[in-house]
């Protein structure tokens, strides 16, 4: 693993490393904040999911989250969106390819070899971030933005046990009933629906649910709001009386002034579910 | 004066606004912050100046001033660094030229048509936004980043009476003693040094000083340090019993990830000069 950069930040390290992924079948960077408190002893982690043409530095340089992260002492880990590089499939659509891997691992060609952000945000980078860093492996959060909140709900919901509470902003709740959604899901893992439905906040959330508290805000001025079917979200929800605080933001819309307005509220939200 | 975006933002509107610049003689586009409080009543302004390479945008999504703007009362106001366009002149160096007008009135060609960026935060801008916004201009502060924290310094020292508080970060205090500052007043002012006396902020505060309180932070790592040289400044100060407080911060650099750790006590810093 090779550090990037590191800065000094409220206290703590914000870090860039980059690393071989093996699931990935290429070099992958991620951002890691240490808040002060790690210095003492290992921290509880939020992992926070980028959405569409993101990388590992948008949400670590615009949401503003390490200055309640450090408060809280809270890791967060800001992992890539897709796999990159010259041998890496990419598509001209900025929806799908490098900078759009959907949080699967994709079954299909030409995306198959590299295409496993499941993989690599469920399992691999968990290893080499509790291996490396001061984090306490048995109190981990996920939360993330548009893409990434679908990552969140859905790693959470597909991973029964490791995150203590979840939250999104701006998520896609309803891939399989959406043009965010329906092209990539298809794309990376085939026409069959069936292998599309645990990558489905929605359909997740009907079937199984998630053992812990939820959070979400979505903007009503939300200009891709009927890409993001928070309603799908809310049926299930209610349906399923899961314990959920869903909230639409008036006048507020997709970009990161939204989220630097609401990432103080999650980071508590979290901090709260890990005892932190 | 032509809308570029309006965001939601920690219950107030971030606006980037683009409008044609009679001093500059060219368009300029500049970022206003104003608070939920702007919708009741004029609030006070805190102007934030930015640093070599930046825009308008850079303080805007990555300082995270928003969020103790909107608890204050503040409107911002992120200008852009320099005139820019096609027929404006340039340099390849990153600190000459567009991106890095160092807050002068060129008399020296090729800059002398274009480069009025003192007038154009001193006079023209302020024009713009009281007249066009919410904003109370008896009550203004100003601060900045690196070469914006030195036009803070030297705006509020030359404009006696303007501004309630100054305070910056990381900011070139000496620039006549400085290769960040000796290429720049002598390519935009010309070789007589008397007349880059104005635009030092060590040799201001050793001749008239600022009627005011002034906060300044420098990262003890940051790696330009040499180049900023606080100690003259802060020996200035201290030779004029200045009302000011200076701060060296352990390990930070000279990034935005310092800005950011820092920004919060600024803005507290500057709302109670301002009694907002």
């Amino acid at each position: 693993m090779e550090t990037v950069s590191e800065n000094a930040c409220f206290g703590g390290v914000q870090g860039v490393y980059r690393h071989r992924s093996e699931v990935c079948a290429c070099d992958m960077t991620f951002g890691l904040y240490l808040p002060p408190q790690a210095v003492e002893a290992p921290v509880p982690v939020l992992w926070y999911l980028s959405g569409l043409t993101c990388t590992h530095e948008n949400a670590m340089t615009k949401a503003g989250a390490q200055a309640w992260a450090a408060q809280a002492g809270l890791a967060l880990v800001f992992p890539d969106t897709s796999p990159r590089g010259d041998g890496v499939a990419d598509d001209d659509a900025f929806d799908m390819g490098q900078g759009a891997g959907f949080y699967v691992d994709a079954t299909r060609d030409p995306w198959a070899p590299h295409f496993k952000m499941w993989s690599y945000v469920a399992d691999e980078l968990p290893r080499i971030v509790t291996a490396n860093f001061a984090i306490d492996e048995d109190r981990q959060a996920i939360t993330g933005h548009s893409m990434g909140g679908h990552g969140a709900l859905t790693l959470a919901m597909g991973i029964p046990g490791r995150f203590a509470s979840v939250s999104a902003l701006s998520p896609i709740c309803n891939p399989m009933e959406s043009d965010w959604g329906q092209k990539q899901l298809g794309g990376y893992l085939g026409a069959d629906r069936d292998a599309w439905r645990a990558h489905d906040a929605s359909v997740l959330m009907a079937e199984t649910g998630f053992d812990g508290p939820i959070l979400c805000d979505t903007g009503t001025a939300d200009q891709f709001i009927d890409l993001l079917r928070p309603e799908a979200l809310a049926q299930a929800v209610a349906a399923r009386r899961q314990q959920a605080v869903l909230r639409l933001q008036p006048g507020y819309d997709h970009s990161y002034f939204f989220v630097a307005s609401f990432i103080a509220d999650h980071v508590a939200f979290h901090a709260e579910a890990l005892g932190a």
